[in-house]
């Protein structure tokens, strides 16, 4: 069997590019600029699971996005999160947060999402194709 | 100028013990089992400011703590969160889930803190000390 990417990300997300390790998606909501990446390695929960080689690209991607997040939204407050409590296969979410966002200085978890329109998506997938092609 | 830890989490962790790159650290909260990785690097707010040498050394050590976690509390649920919005000093928060806690399955933040007797903390301590030395 090969690896699959959980059915409910496709539902709450979108595909922007794909990594040497990780699928990178951007998390349908409105309220932050977020993303997350997905280890395309099969039945991993945790980060521990992952092997040495692993884990270093991991650390690498997480990085790489975190630059790309930081320049693409002006900002350098990084939410950098592995929960997996909702949906267990391991996925790391990247979130941008300014002072004036919905939540601050609190977490993202305490307020409900909020869907992208058409247009505002097309907006923030092309900000993304364009710094990372 | 040499490294400092902020303040604020000397009156809201205690010491375990320090590893290459980070001291660890229990979170004071008697809800979860809760540590805290702190790079003993100075003024650094986000994992992509480490160099990437600091960046291998923190992925690994995750990784060490997070099997302790595991150990420990018999639990393969953990939530591992780079958060710094109220300290931007960089730290790591790794928490053992489990799905009878307080929140399941919502984040540990949703609910307020409490201290650890004088007593609970011993043990804790005391348990991670077995396993860590």
């Amino acid at each position: 069997m090969t690896f699959k990417i959980n059915k409910k990300f496709y539902n709450s997300s979108y595909h922007i590019t794909d990594l040497k390790l990780c699928s990178l998606r951007l998390h349908d909501n409105f309220r932050f600029p977020w993303v997350i990446l997905i280890p395309k390695r099969k039945n991993i929960r945790d980060i521990s699971e992952l092997n040495s080689k692993d884990q270093i690209l991991l650390i690498k991607e997480i990085v790489k996005v975190s630059k790309v997040m930081k320049k693409l939204f002006k900002t350098n407050k990084l939410n950098v999160e592995k929960i997996g409590n909702i949906v267990p296969q391991l996925h790391i979410h990247i979130i941008a947060r300014r002072k004036k966002d919905k939540t601050w200085p609190l977490s993202v978890w305490v307020v409900k999402g909020k869907n992208y329109s058409k247009k505002d998506l097309n907006n923030i997938l092309e900000k993304f194709n364009r710094v990372l092609k």
